[in-house]
């Protein structure tokens, strides 16, 4: 039998793995960062880790996830309050702007591990898009319902936003965006919104 | 005394340079060519080819720069066209998305050789995309002359359009594009004209 305690508890000890590696691959790079390393920071064997993920490529994967998550949740959040179609809109954009900055945005370390989280969970990064841009939809479905917003094809609208942001979300785009002029997120933000305004 | 046949013969020299050096970097990738393999093609020695260029990574400037020229022609080329400003804004983002794929986007050595170019000579990048970033003002500043357009601060929105188009203009986002959902060029081109149409 497994009690719940035993569930309660594995998750905690991913929990650690993950925030333990997260850790380590700021600081030492994820190349130069071992699955014995990991295990030596939390006082456990090497073994111990691999019970719950296989590889390293597995702990990146899920840095990434519960990274992206954070990010997910709020956006969910924010879609979620009780506020006009385009005052969510625009808090929404804002939020996973500055989270993926504060995230993926840093020293030469982070960016290898941000390239490599890319790169070998692009599957996940879908994923993550996926949910960002039902966001989106939500909040521009709601805004066609208040006649605040006119868009005959939600899900292309989401897309559209979604797309017109990427200098904004895109971690590389971020970074690029410092070295190339445009608008502030707040410009862009009015551009997008009129773009989902109601045609005369 | 220079006659103008020398200057003729230089410049056709240079372009001959150019055409074989880009040649060469597809084909071998540009880490692996050198000055020496260029000369060679040419049948010219290495030390004539210094006489234009003064390293390879002038070279790749050089040839960096002539690629994205003939994009700039073709823009200013469409904003100059008697037509309505929204129809030269789609054939203008149409265009240099087109252009830029046929560049840009390829093989392996085709990337090395992008990603060098636009590392060693950001500075050429930054004209360019205000070059194209102009030609769209231009446009969008006849099509509020018009009344086809509504945008108080030109320069502002030439900067929304350029930026909600990276995906379709940005070399590595169009590689990316091509695993991610996401509007077709056509689609994304409509969000951005009705970002630009009169507000009720």
């Amino acid at each position: 039998m497994t009690l719940v305690s035993d569930h309660i508890e594995a998750d905690d000890t991913r929990t650690r793995i993950l925030v333990t590696a997260e850790k380590l691959f700021r600081e030492l790079g994820y190349q130069k960062t071992t699955v014995a390393d990991i295990a030596k920071l939390l006082k456990m064997s090497p073994a111990n880790v691999y019970r719950f993920f296989d590889s390293k490529k597995s702990i990146i994967s899920a840095v990434a996830k519960r990274l992206m998550g954070e990010v997910e949740v709020a956006a969910i959040a924010i879609a979620a309050t009780p506020q006009p179609a385009s005052k969510r809109m625009r808090e929404l954009l804002v939020t996973v702007h500055q989270m993926n900055s504060e995230r993926y945005v840093g020293d030469a370390k982070l960016h290898e591990m941000v390239a490599i989280a890319m790169e070998e969970s692009w599957d996940v990064c879908l994923v993550h898009i996926e949910c960002v841009t039902g966001q989106i939809g939500q909040v521009i479905a709601d805004g066609v319902a208040s006649g605040e917003f006119d868009a005959p094809d939600v899900p292309l609208a989401a897309l559209c936003v979604c797309t017109a942001m990427i200098r904004y979300f895109h971690p590389q785009m971020i970074v690029e965006a410092a070295q190339k002029p445009g608008p502030t997120i707040d410009q862009m933000t009015d551009f997008v919104l009129a773009g989902l305004a109601p045609r005369r």
